[in-house]
């Protein structure tokens, strides 16, 4: 790849490696013979093979040819231009002040240049068409979209259907419907029915159909941006691709200041994943940061410029209403959203209703022409565990749900955002709320963290919270570092973000009783059970750090096939001595068994020693079993 | 201190530094005017201060003498004595064996010479008394050991009973007895019923008095131990100082191979929390590691050494019993403790009943002459998340219920250990088991990990069930280390243990609604709010991460005093803007606020110009707002 400008002296540093002992796999659809869905297959030392979803995309398989100045390979463009129902045109002009500057002669030549491999020419709806998913799945069209979820989600878990599979599905799901295997149908049905949303802006080809939807696996987004104070682009991009790698489902840019519009291009163009923002951001920068000076007409510019770009969802913050701004005034953290906080300002500053709500019909307008889903954000969200569930953030939900009625009459998917900060005692009641208020439409929070007292582990306070909002419904997970309230993150706390989160929405699919989720889990377990090492690392969410992890207590090739490990050593192992158990009940006779069962040793000895056969009732050894 | 021989060479590394704005406090007593109760007060910039329940013992106040070869200060000396039902005796005498060498001649000299100074003279029952807790309280007994409690679980709270009280007392507690504040009296009633347990041998009279029940806050354990391949004694002594610094209220020895009994003795010399061994390890040591060559006498004598040393509780696998081991057989990981391992082999082995539960009631004969708690172990607890709460798991369980009441019999302090592996959806099932087959006494739980997927990161899969069963009952949580299924913790990886534990243990006494536990939170929560940086990082958890990472962004001084923060920057700041937003609702008249609420912007931007006053429906009002 080149190198020929600063934006792109860092890109070489794009993480590439696949991970290890697996490989990418690729399957076909059935209705639509030209998708191909990845997926990660892990091949085990015991010749059984272990497919894992894999959110990475070409940037794990060696066989790409990626040059991130020109972007990624356009899979979904055949897809759409086959639908017949877009446009290319002009577009808007890329104007300084998207970058940052005052006049374009401030904006540097080698942004320009960078930027030139990357620039599309915009599609839209024709005139009098809607593209979005939600508008082919209620007209009964399967999209390619669809089928691909379809095989995305399932993961090849027909493959897994075994005698485990009924304890597997036990779980506790709170009226979540989850099928054995998902079809395309049931993908169509549910984003017909505004339950799931599939976030895949026309004018982002790049990306590999995901869906978010508590009938699907609970999924996990990354925050990513620049600052004005640090980071640069190159920095950007490549935390894109780290997140996704870790698992981020979807990625949000929440860049500011100088270079945002060409960052975005940058980040959309080379991403597999989907892309949210929250536009309110960029408007402000250029009205100068002053919230007052916001328009109508500033922010819907802005709208257009980004749906242009490829962004896949937006968060907005119409719910933010003018009669509820007061009730913040006794919290004890106020309002902690940066989107609700320049709404509040801007509605108590000129005394009128919140524009995003007053031109709400007209931002489905320019939704449903790019299929840019909403993500109703949730400015009074707490700041606080003391604020948890109030008045001020239950009142905007109830706005949120009456959007979403509205969204949904234009066809335009839909997704809801929640807190936050809330105690353990209080998280199931938000969620069941947000599943009245808002008709079902998908829930995705922000955490929440349980507790306030730990600074520089808040990964942790909010994984807590966010397992068991994702078990009760929660469809996407939004990512907390550990650097939350502190700092930026680097490139390591957006690891151990991704990973407290990809930990939190598994154990949710566990809970749930997804039929595709605990098969992992078991494989791990039989791996730790027959003392494959190996296999337990690379099972892992993380093979890498699991053998470092290892072998900093027995780094030789030995002891990964040892069977026994460094917390016991040889003679204490408790997985050997249960082997033994288990070779003992093996070799011992029904009967035996029973006799043990029923308290009766001396019976059992006899039955060993003599091969004897008596009958113990069956009804006393079910009661003392 | 002295650096006399090997064993002692590391030990002038022992931490000792206080934390920062932070001073020890004492609390003398009531009814027991000699007692000293410590806290940690942390002063903030504001004028005010927050005290907080301190784990650490005289390690963190600069007025301490500590020589590591004599031992703590034994504060709990006079206390026992003056209860005049305690004998001095010539104690078992130290063998070879104890320390994992064949011969006398085989110890080192330099162990002997640095055993020296830690020497004591035994103490137990005279004949016919009992001198446990349990025992005094079921006399009516207020003993300085509850009164030190009840002053140290207060932490001074009511100093903070304030207008935001009641809002702090909602929580949801699951039938837990949570009063305003603890008095001696309920700290009696509760040891006396066997809801909680106060494990403090009297040969450990260096200990701080803690209490262990689900009506008090949440406590963890830290599990430190050497091992037969890596570690020194001196490592840990500074693992159990360590982990004492980062909250933990009991450290576990579980120490293998040579040098046990010398490594128990300089642990428990100088810890200021409970001390807890499985001695069953001990013991398999002492007949060459062969489960089979196990016998009661060299059990029992070992119960025998370690409780003149001063351990405070043992865990003790009297559950598994000969009829449940082939419960296990079908099981995905078998069995998984090494306790339970041990036992089952020899039940199997000998065709005859646990040893520990045959000789069960000689067991309590040793317990309450040193007043040593029963944990009793839960050998067939889950070893995956496919095994969880099966009927292995749950027979034993039962069984541990039965031996409880054995225990309480003889007024033997007891609680019980719990899993492990278990998903979310069957750990509300497994702690309202626990409660009702083991008639509320404490539970003690591993974890529990909620997924089995994450090597390397076990401590965040475990804290999610840990605050989860903590909030459902759960009286303490044995930490889970980010090395566990890998390999041993070193320093980091036990402080990264304590600080996920401590959340877990936090975030479950704020959902309880403890009357003790929001404060702190919102103590936080309002320094953010106000920008007071230094109070941020000191009121949490871990105030040296939490500057270092928000240094890593904004280094400077200026920066800990400024009104914005590096996520944001100034122009973006939420905060800030909220600070706004709560000034502007501040000069709001009365009316104008109401006909806001009432969704009337025209007439509150009447009011703020004109003045006026105008009456709106209070009903009105309230249903919009």
């Amino acid at each position: 790849m080149t190198q020929n400008t600063k934006y792109t002296a860092e890109h070489s540093e794009i993480t590439r490696n696949p991970f290890p002992a697996s490989k990418k796999i690729y399957i076909a659809g059935d209705i639509h013979p030209n998708i191909r869905v990845p997926m990660r297959e892990i091949e085990l030392t015991n010749g059984q093979t272990l497919t894992v979803y894999d959110t990475s995309g070409p940037y794990t398989d060696p066989n790409a040819d990626i040059d991130l100045t020109q972007g990624l390979t356009p899979i979904r463009q055949v897809w759409i231009a086959a639908r017949g129902d877009v446009e290319e045109y002009e577009g808007r002009q890329t104007l300084a002040v998207d970058n940052g500057y005052k006049r374009e002669t401030d904006v540097p030549g080698a942004l320009l240049k960078a930027e030139q491999g990357l620039k599309r020419t915009p599609l839209r709806a024709k005139t009098g068409k809607n593209v979005s998913q939600m508008h082919y799945a209620r007209q009964g069209i399967i999209t390619p979209e669809m089928e691909f979820i379809a095989i995305r989600e399932n993961q090849r878990r027909q493959e897994v259907i075994d005698a485990e599979r009924e304890a597997r599905l036990k779980g506790e799901s709170f009226g979540a419907n989850l099928p054995e295997l998902i079809t395309p149908e049931f993908v169509r049905a549910e984003v017909a029915a505004g339950r799931a949303v599939i976030p895949c802006n026309i004018n982002h080809p790049e990306s590999e159909p995901m869906i978010i939807g508590r009938n699907f696996l609970v999924k996990i987004n990354a925050n990513i941006g620049n600052s004005a104070i640090t980071s640069s682009i190159a920095e950007e991009v490549e935390k894109m691709v780290w997140s996704t790698r870790w698992g981020g489902d979807t990625v949000m840019d929440l860049s500011t200041g100088k270079n945002i519009h060409a960052t975005r291009d940058w980040i959309i163009r080379n991403s597999p994943v989907p892309i949210g923002t929250v536009p309110l951001y960029q408007a402000l920068e250029k009205v100068n940061g002053i919230a007052e000076d916001l328009t109508w007409e500033v922010y819907r510019d802005t709208l257009i410029e980004q749906a242009e770009q490829g962004v896949d969802y937006f968060t907005i913050h119409a719910g933010v209403l003018l009669r509820y701004v007061p009730m913040t005034a006794k919290r004890v953290t106020g309002i902690v959203s940066r989107g609700g906080s320049i709404m509040a300002k801007w509605c108590l500053a000129h005394h009128k209703e919140n524009f995003l709500y007053t031109h709400f019909e007209e931002i489905c307008e320019i939704m449903k022409a790019y299929d840019v889903s909403f993500s109703l954000g949730d400015g009074l969200r707490p700041g606080s565990i003391a604020d948890a569930n109030d008045e001020a953030q239950l009142s905007e939900l109830q706005t949120l749900g009456e959007l979403t009625q509205i969204a949904w009459k234009h066809d335009v998917q839909t997704i809801i955002e929640g807190p936050g900060h809330v105690p353990m005692h209080k998280i199931k009641e938000n969620m069941d709320l947000q599943l009245k208020l808002c008709h079902e439409a998908p829930f995705y929070t922000l955490g929440p963290l349980t507790t306030d007292i730990a600074p520089g582990y808040d990964h942790i306070t909010s994984a807590i919270g966010a397992a068991m909002i994702g078990w009760y419904g929660t469809a996407m997970l939004c990512y907390v570092t550990p650097k939350e309230h502190l700092g930026l993150p680097n490139r390591e706390d957006v690891k151990e973000g991704l990973m407290a989160y990809k930990i939190a929405a598994h154990a949710a699919d566990v809970a749930k009783g997804h039929p595709g989720a605990r098969y992992r889990d078991d494989a791990m377990s039989k791996a730790r059970f027959e003392f494959r090492w190996m296999d337990q690392f690379n099972i892992g969410l993380d093979p890498e750090r699991a053998m470092a992890y290892h072998d900093e207590t027995l780094p030789r090739d030995s002891a990964k096939v040892a069977h026994f490990c460094s917390m016991c050593g040889p003679k204490f192992c408790s997985m050997k001595i249960s082997q033994e158990v288990r070779d003992y009940a093996d070799q011992m006779g029904v009967d035996e068994k029973a006799a043990l069962a029923a308290g009766m040793a001396e019976q059992a000895k006899a039955f060993k020693e003599l091969g004897s056969e008596i009958s113990v009732p069956v009804d006393k050894i079910q009661k003392l079993a």
